[in-house]
């Protein structure tokens, strides 16, 4: 037996999101189902992270055990011909039987993009969110600055989280302009549930001048969802990057945080 | 009655082309559709650039007559409501009576785009062509310069053309990076069937090694089809922008051509 991780990208656009739902086709049946045909035993995948509906992912990772004789790094290569498109498995490998990557100290990157323009662009729509008023980039950079740290981020939490402790560390929270794009560029030890969409949400009501910067600590006191701006369209997220720890945050890390 | 110009960006994934096809639905036909029901008037569209099944643009112009009283500039916002996503009228904007973009001097800009890695992107799979082997972008650079300037381009004609003459001027051929994206740029003065996708094609068999840049001239004077390399296909070929010069081409621009 072979416990096996995957690195996964996909265009979530025709996804309900990572996790099996009732109302649509996710990421992991899709992955499972592939897998299991490729393989000829049943496969239970353990994602890391459950990006929501037509949110994409350019590195998500899952883990499952397997009795195959296919060289671990050689998967990719053969359950790729069984997928879809939209979806890509970029890496697998080989990993110690008790490893759990959800017990895992981990930083994850996520980046929202934004298109700011008069009209869309239709070669951009599924993977930016379209923005037509002007934006101070500027006011943004200084409100997103107020969020790097560690918070309790109970203000930019939807209901639906059942995570115990609202407390993350946000480790980068950048804004950089790639012509008409605008991209958010999020890294943190851990995220609460729609988390980055509304720090992107929040920092856009400080673009156009609704709030200025200094709104930031005020919504971060509040400890309230109705405290923060509004969650942005899952389209314009894409977790890029998730790096596991499984012996802990080094102290060399740990030290740039503070 | 007035004639109005308008700029078209087009996803082309679902389109068999900008042209009216009996084998699918076209670009053309779609916006017509939509042009006649918000005008209510039956619209003639007329197209500067035919592009083919599968290709993109950001910047296609076309033509139309028109007696409504909506005012020019804000035909582009009306048309929009009534257009599926992956099509988006940029710009609309009058233009004389008799202005004829099918008989300007006009440059156009196209940009085709490989995706270079040992497996594909999913969020780069529409709009680049994905290719696994090792290139060498000096060698793609050197090649490309023999094709700057006016040349016969018969090599890079696909048979079905019906032009009359195969001489053309490619103004810019260039070749930029961008992470695991090259970007081939080609602008000029007028393009034949495929040329761009067959210009690439060869290009990237410079990139492999299977022939020194030096290869090019021979090609071009060779005049035959079989003597280029391969067309690429279509979904990683995007037109970019079309100028137009109703007055022919101006002088200084010309010089910047000798």
């Amino acid at each position: 037996m072979k416990r096996i991780m995957l690195t996964v990208a996909y265009d979530g656009t025709a996804y309900c999101g990572w996790q099996k739902q009732p109302t649509g086709l996710s990421v992991e049946e899709v992955l499972t189902g592939a897998l299991t045909k490729l393989l000829g035993e049943e496969i239970r995948l353990l994602g890391v992270s459950r990006t929501d509906s037509g949110v994409h992912a350019k590195g998500n990772l899952c883990v499952f055990d397997t009795e195959t004789l296919i060289p671990p790094e050689k998967i990719c290569f053969a359950v790729n011909e069984r997928l879809p498109e939209d979806i890509v498995v970029r890496k697998s490998e080989e990993v110690p039987a008790d490893f759990h990557p959800r017990k895992c100290d981990s930083l994850k990157t996520y980046e929202y993009t934004v298109y700011r323009d008069s009209l869309p662009d239709p070669l951009e729509r599924r993977t930016s969110y379209f923005f037509y008023r002007r934006l101070d980039v500027e006011a943004m950079r200084a409100a997103a600055a107020f969020l790097v740290g560690e918070h309790d981020f109970a203000s930019f939490c939807s209901a639906r989280s059942q995570a115990e402790s609202t407390v993350r560390r946000i480790t980068e929270l950048s804004i950089r302009e790639e012509g008409k794009k605008l991209v958010f560029r999020v890294q943190g030890t851990g995220f609460l549930y729609n988390m980055v969409r509304i720090i992107a949400g929040t920092l856009l009501r400080v673009g156009v001048g609704f709030w200025p910067p200094e709104k930031l600590p005020e919504i971060l006191a509040a400890k309230d969802r109705q405290a923060a701006g509004p969650k942005v369209p899952g389209h314009g997220l894409c977790l890029m990057e998730i790096r596991l720890f499984p012996e802990g945050f080094p102290e060399e890390l740990k030290e740039t945080w503070r």
